[in-house]
């Protein structure tokens, strides 16, 4: 890795970004066709935040934390970063200080393949984060890392510049080039969802909706009455 | 595995069922002679919901719904749907539209030994889960399972109709054979846990209401005045 | 291991345990020199719990809380109890009654390197936990093991009448004798961090807060203009 | 769980138990269905072995080796025991000893969700162990539990007297009732395959023995001839 | 993700590929800068293997082995299939079939993100695999993925025609434009190491060699006489 | 933390260390009242090592190996390097290196709470090695630690001087004070297991050596015939 900081990335316009968080992670993973998840243990550590914006990617070392600081001043309002770290580590290298300077440059948030501490803090002052760990385990400032570089974080590949969605789903990454077609999808899969919501709440059954049964009787699925038929049926 | 959904099975009845509910999960494991936990692993999406009810249980594939489609139909109001994986899986194969539907069905909860998604609209529903993992993604219907088999989900063998009772605590079952023993045994648990319960709040010592104090010195415990006695007793 | 329990426990002076206290888990943890944590899978079981106490420490047997009756027996208002298991293990051998118990004698609060149940019931009587574990599989009460010893409990040795301190981020030991300094150190780290923290939210940069520009030049980090100029850079 | 021993259970037959044990596990897994299979973490403790009998079972407690000794009295020549914890487990509570005692009695190897030792001395005695764990941790003789009654081990539910097949690729339970079917299936398979094999090894395409071809342009996989094309059809 | 397998990519010289090989993972992964490693969870199913080879990528879904028969297709003699999977995923769809087809198409070896099967036939062909799991849950052939497309394998963001180098320590993936760098600093690397491997068979330590002494003594470690002098030192 | 090296320590007599070492783990674990082992997670590299030696004792960095060089600098023959890890860390930094340098010093070998590289070339040179995890990722040298001070690795609390026994079952530690009893109690054990092993191969049941029959009696075990009278016994 090449020790770098990469000054200007190109950024989704603001109203995709506000769609695509609107959508949340669920809808726009399948509207860009099942692609672009962060492993689920990247979990939120507190329930219901809802975040979207362009990803600054920071390529850091286990419990060091010093490409943040880096990181943070090439960002503009509306930023999320995004920590890859070289090897596993569950260390908490993002605390309530950096969170405060995150806060006053309008950053909206942090996914980070790594740990985080003071979490009551960061609860209290509402800025949110997707992390593998909480852990009060500090942080040192040693290692050169690089930001603004394609990072791999928690198994999914990152462009700075790409489109971060994060919700009590877990995180997705829609890439630039795709921004415009994953919303285009994902209204559509919303609207399609919708009517099949009324539908359902009112009783109807999926099995009709989608018009499975012919399909299930041809695969073979075969209805008995009672347990006991099912030995008789395998014997 | 034979492709199957098996129509109607036998249930306890409801009057028994909320019996277990109101006992909870960690009363009901020890009543019954603490067998019938699933691995602890299983744990509750959102805190405080504690449901009972019957099993319909689902064996299904890897990301892979289309059984609990299925099941729904098969379902009666206060049933649970307990879903198990053929492999070890952790996608989200049940969202809102699912939660919704069960809803619509007077279905109680779902315990799935894989992901859920949609978290978010399912508190806010009240429609409760255990499952192993919070995953955004989706879902395919590919492969036939079958409804109301026996099942292992989580560690543990589960017949449909046996009844599942899941609180904060996990999950556990209870054989419909077993569900008057169970009941009997608990509740004579509860009332007997209740007395100790006071005589602990008034600062009694469980050594004294358990009347340890001999045993103990027949196995041999030792009272040192302090550690610095331990060295020399250990030497 | 002897089969003892010790008596009397010399303790840190609850004033000093308040400071470290109101210092939080973060704090402690690096003002004594980043030493004393927990490993992270050590977890409260509900959140904004923060507590400080002299360890009652317990080295008991997988899903066996004899030795935790022994314990209560021997400690004062404020003490916390630490529980070490002789194997990995998730069983949930704390329970409500346990819970009782300890609040009826002022004990503050539970570490335990396994499970817990009851803990819906633990949370509305504010009695707080942090443990590997939530299962409602219960408790035998069949093997000897030792109170008031020195264990290892997720991964960190602890001696009876260190100062324990938990919060959302954890759990932090802290020697008996390393109290005095560890305090000294914790506030004058509050105090140094309070005047960052509000230079922070004001914009101003870690980067130059922390004077970092001439090490990271030194160092060799590279600012570069686009990420295409990356490509160049590495070829 | 009621404390019982079963004294006699039914077994398949020598002659079918060889050849399944010559199938292997993949291919028995295959032949009935995909089903059957342990959890994937129980492992061989040394490669090579290949095994396959009749399953006593054993319902045995964390770190509880005495249904253990209760089992091998009821045992056959020619059977494996499989030992089924009550609590996620990894003590070693099989050792030299035991195996000893096995050897002496015709039991032809161990499959255990737990640990075990003493794993030097059953290499040099060639008794083959499937095992969670090797762990030197001892064993106890304390707890009642279970021989030949239903048990879940590693995710499988298995009856005694089920045929226990084992290699290097895991561990794989066939029903009696289905020992015929299967050994069918898995002739067949096997012939089919040593078919495939040979054309394979002439370097014919799987694409073509399987005729795949149209399937996979039905379902719309599409032929690109550079990566850069795929830029393009992204876009 | 599209469904697309593309027809050619670009490799590194053999001559090249036979260097990186006899360097090593170790030695590869220090030549290039410490990146490129694969998660250490992928281990190879039999000790002693070393190949290297060019990536053919391929992104399955969990168990499902279709788009590899698409993969061999396009392979040249001398190539590594690289396998990414959309979810964590342990089954086995990978044997000794399709090893033997591999083989007749002179591939070198696998790289799964997933299991394989017919661990003991693979070992007996000397066809090498490096994998996440041994697991006998075979494979089904349902669901398209892509051929030759930038992957995410186990952490690592690998593009077609990249040199893998695998043996006992892992697996280190070498980007093309990479390749001549990192030859020229391994063998430099290897030359230093070699000497230096010399002086320290001799006894010389590395604090002589690598001149630590200095530097140690600067950052402050303090030798002490004897253990006793460490309690008085921290008091 | 202090930076501390501790120059001098006591050992235990060889004579003894030799004895301790014939025992091998479990049979020195069982010996000294089942304390003192590490975490099962702890394996050897390769297969039929089994040292025995004093604890030269480091506390490590992640990925940090300066340490071990001050380490082997106040090494004597016949030491094992034991190292601890501030962090859960996974990295590779011990490899051939260092394993030739401390075979130069007659260091017998390494257990370690982290990784370990170039595990072939360790194999090829004998030097027996028991790690956590095999990963190539190399190592820094910037974090000061501390040598020959108490710590804790896999779990286990170890003083510097301690004997550390190490076999395929993996690793135990014996407290220095304790040589002497648990020697006595462990050829004792030998000699008793000696006579037991060739009853048990005699075919002699353990439950009549340990006359066990009448406890499982008194603990109420039931015999039954056959599996059908379970359910009636249940019902």
């Amino acid at each position: 890795m090449k020790n770098v900081a990469i000054r200007n990335i190109e950024r989704a316009g603001e109203k995709d970004i506000q769609i695509l968080e609107s959508l949340g992670v669920a809808t726009v993973h399948e509207a860009q066709g099942r692609v672009g998840l962060l492993q689920p243990y990247i979990r939120p550590i507190y329930k219901s935040a809802r975040i979207a914006g362009s990803a600054i990617t920071i390529q850091a070392h286990p419990g060091d934390n010093w490409m943040i600081h880096v990181a943070i001043e090439l960002c503009q309002p509306g930023d999320i970063l995004v920590v890859a770290c070289s090897s596993d580590d569950a260390d908490g290298f993002f605390g309530d200080l950096l969170a405060e300077s995150c806060k006053a440059h309008g950053i909206r948030g942090l996914v980070i393949d790594g740990g985080v501490r003071d979490t009551r803090d960061l609860t209290e002052m509402q800025f949110p984060v997707w992390s593998k760990a909480i852990n009060a385990k500090g942080t040192v400032k040693e290692a050169l890392g690089a930001v603004n570089v394609p990072v791999v974080c928690a198994g999914q590949s990152i462009i700075p510049g790409d489109v971060v969605v994060a919700d009590d789903d877990g995180v997705v990454i829609v890439e630039r080039s795709m921004v415009k077609n994953t919303i285009q999808a994902g209204l559509k899969r919303e609207e399609n969802e919708k009517t099949k919501r009324e539908r359902l709440a009112e009783g109807e059954l999926g099995l009709d909706i989608y018009n499975m049964r012919p399909r299930l009787e041809e695969e073979g699925l075969v209805y008995l009455d009672k347990l006991e038929d099912y030995d008789k049926y395998k014997g």
